[in-house]
């Protein structure tokens, strides 16, 4: 029977990463921790879950509540942790960088630095993003280099350099996780597949950065959950994996051509081009060779089955998806 | 006539950097900028200088009075900007790395981003360090990775990532300096070289972290002038630079050795063997190729001239070197 901790478990990947631990037989706790309240279940898949019971929910804030996610981590001596929490928006961070610093950064280095110290951690997945390479055409590896063009990018690839002097002087049992980017029912409504159905069910436009000729690696979040796993506990200390499909990336404006199909929309009819979005890599397309070959993980969901998944999804909580704001609220 | 600003008016670089323009007949003016008070002439050779009366003095803290800095900076309208302000000691930051994270990262970005809208800046200069490369042994160019050993490190490695997306979007015309070790007069009095000289002339021992094994840089600091000099003015946008000696670095234990020839002391008796410091690597000894291909660069000043230099400058001034607390002395 193992424990666990999850720092983030209001984002959509952490979410997800906890109903992935409700699923497996061997799970006996999970700390659940978020700067926010509890989402509503329809972020929230494990809320429904039957083991639900095995998740203890903590609202504590990294960046004032330090001291007391620690206490907890002390008392329940989880031997994995995963953190996904972040501010990790990417248009936004041009508004207040600070921001995207100050918790990406500092309070995520914070909570590392007292990791280094517990003894009873297994393994730890720290969860970064392909962003932090800049644009990425070709099949980027693990050993790129970091160009990143975005606020958001550069406190990722900050907070991942913070790791270096813990992982080389403490031996901390920390993996990196880069996957780009995830999708699934569950997710926040603004990103692109939610989005794009939302406003074709209610006959509005979608505009797209650029034309959406972006190409991104999207990936499904239960592939994603079960890399996180096999990384948290098969990985080695220090090592980055990547995430994504083996047939690379597609663009933006093909996501949401499926959805228009899925949904018998004229995709002409249903978008139009907007201004690109400041700093906007062409492209993020990463090899997962090493994930496949170290870990033994695969995708299993293929591209098509999970976004059409999420159009049913969107389709069958319309009534409670409306009475959610549809756009990026920004939190300090 | 050219009006410059200096982040960082008392640390030992930036000093010796306002020392170095007041040397210069076109100079008109110089913004000096530091978050604590005019050190005293022992570590501000500016304040002798014929031309002192071109240099106005700003106490403003970029961690606070960022406002301030940039209200200055907007009266003034200088065209060249050279930032020295750091948290900038390797060991102290394991102790409080938080505020390493905090100045080296946040504010410094905070400062970089302001910095972007003001269209009379025609040079930048931000301050790096090989140390964002962790142990370079043989000869590291601009282009090697980084993997930082010590919060310092990595803290400076995220604040030099913070100014790409800044690079890319709005063409912040910034170059990057990374030099090592930087010696000279008026250093920091905890530094080995006037530690060492300090100790001998009180018949104090001298403890060597790890033996004194680790091998440096060492570089004049009226040659990193120089060089900070021209890459602010001729320099590319975006790009790094190295400044060392052409004869590749030192050790610890050598530079000491020297230390005890000028004063004819016996190494054996004023040194013993201290514990490794946490995080020190084995070498920094960068090339300087570029610097010199691209820049006109050249280092002027042997080391063997210039640490005697340094010996003769804790001699001729220790009484008032004496009053001195020896040690670092941490501030937030």
């Amino acid at each position: 029977m193992s424990r666990y901790a999850v720092i983030g478990s209001n984002s959509f990947t952490g979410a997800c990463f906890i109903e992935y631990l409700l699923n497996l037989p061997a799970t006996e706790k999970i700390l659940a921790f978020s700067r926010s309240l509890e989402k509503t279940e329809l972020f929230l898949p494990y809320l429904s879950h039957p083991a639900a019971h095995k998740v203890t929910f903590i609202q504590a804030d990294l960046n004032h509540d330090l001291g007391r996610v620690m206490g907890v981590l002390r008392d329940v001596q989880p031997e994995y942790l995963a953190t996904f929490a972040a501010q990790s928006e990417v248009g936004p961070s041009w508004e207040n960088p600070q921001h995207w610093y100050q918790t990406n950064v500092v309070s995520m280095h914070a909570l590392y630095f007292g990791l280094k110290d517990l003894g009873f951690l297994k393994g730890i997945i720290h969860t970064s993003s392909p962003e932090v390479y800049g644009t990425c055409e070709g099949y980027i590896k693990e050993d790129a280099p970091m160009n990143p063009s975005t606020p958001y990018a550069a406190s990722k690839a900050g907070g991942d350099l913070a790791l270096l002097p813990l992982i080389k002087n403490f031996n901390l049992p920390v993996r990196l996780i880069r996957a780009t980017n995830i999708y699934g029912k569950h997710q926040q409504l603004f990103k692109i597949i939610p989005r794009a159905a939302i406003y074709i069910l209610q006959g509005k436009t979608i505009e797209l950065h650029g034309g959406g000729l972006a190409v991104k690696s999207y990936i499904h979040s239960h592939d994603v959950s079960h890399g996180t796993y096999l990384a948290m506990t098969r990985g080695r200390a220090g090592e980055i994996y990547h995430l994504s499909p083996a047939d690379g990336g597609i663009s933006v404006r093909e996501v949401v051509e499926v959805i228009c199909r899925s949904l018998g929309a004229d995709f002409n009819k249903v978008t139009k081009v907007g201004p690109e979005r400041l700093g906007q890599d062409k492209a993020y397309t990463i090899d997962s060779t090493k994930a496949r070959s170290q870990l033994g993980w695969t995708d299993d969901i293929s591209r098509e089955t999970g976004i059409t998944e999420v159009v049913g999804w969107v389709k069958g909580n319309l009534e409670s998806i409306l009475e959610q704001p549809l756009n990026y609220v920004h939190k300090e």
